[in-house]
């Protein structure tokens, strides 16, 4: 699919199907993460990808509102080292978003409200080390919901967006 | 472009030409902005986009690693409410990138590091309200360089990435 039909037509999608996602997919949308930039190269992020739906159910109990994970194919927790910004978990967030979606894969970012939970059952370092960069303690962003999309569900109810003009300002936002 | 290949290829480029970016390429990107999802679609971003260089080269005085705006056809500030999150910010961002590149337009998003220098400058709501959301008191998350690559500097030095099993966890991080 072209990147801007992709970009533009993806929707945050909740509800999805029990078609399983095929590996090879699932590789191409870890490598959409992975080549995100990030400030100065510093690569803040990690991946630990949850197959396992039974372990996923547990994992999602850390959430509030982690309902598209009890029917996700995969899960993707985006970790953030405690030096990185949320920014650039949001940039390799959105890259796997969008190639997934561009294999017809639905997503959806779900929020993780309680961190000890997740750091806990996820095993993130905390007094440890990260060996690549020696970084301690890290953070869980957000986790990604993934599946095709459930098509009883209209994919976009509420998802409307502000009107382009109260989007962008030129030059300055002042004198709106 | 394959929004794939679109994805992998794009890297942070600081160098560009003096070529101009059409009017229609720009909507494009700033519509990709537009589309990018929120939490709960709380559309927590603003975009103020600079097109005058010479007022583009007194806003990048507000960052201390802004070289890259001084060549830029265009500026980007992402601003974000503040209620609203920085990994929503680069939700937009990446979108905006990714689209950029599918036109063969380069970008590199530059911090700003002195914040009440830009939000005097570009005239950001402090303790007035948005007219869409209400919210009050935004800041800028970075401001996004674009213009076209200069070919005579190379897109890519010292951008590697990490290797995939470094990057990516199964299941747990524990363990490794």
């Amino acid at each position: 699919m072209d990147a801007y039909k992709a970009i533009v037509t993806k929707r945050d999608t909740r509800a999805y199907t029990n078609q399983p996602i095929p590996d090879e997919m699932l590789q191409r949308i870890l490598q959409a993460g992975r080549m995100a930039g990030s400030s100065k190269n510093t690569q803040p992020v990690r991946l630990v990808v949850i197959r396992d739906r039974e372990w996923l159910k547990e994992v999602a109990e850390c959430g509030k509102f982690s309902q598209p994970l009890l029917g996700a194919q995969v899960g993707i927790a985006v970790c953030c080292a405690p030096d990185g910004s949320d920014f650039d978990a949001g940039r390799a967030a959105q890259n796997m978003m969008v190639a997934a979606w561009n294999e017809g894969i639905a997503t959806c970012p779900t929020s993780v409200h309680d961190q000890p939970c997740i750091i806990e059952k996820l095993g993130l370092p905390r007094g440890g080390e990260d060996p690549v960069t020696g970084r301690k303690g890290w953070r869980v962003v957000v986790i990604i919901a993934l599946g095709y999309p459930e098509p009883s569900v209209p994919m976009s109810m509420g998802r409307e967006r502000m009107r382009i003009d109260d989007y962008v300002h030129w030059e300055r936002w002042v004198g709106r």
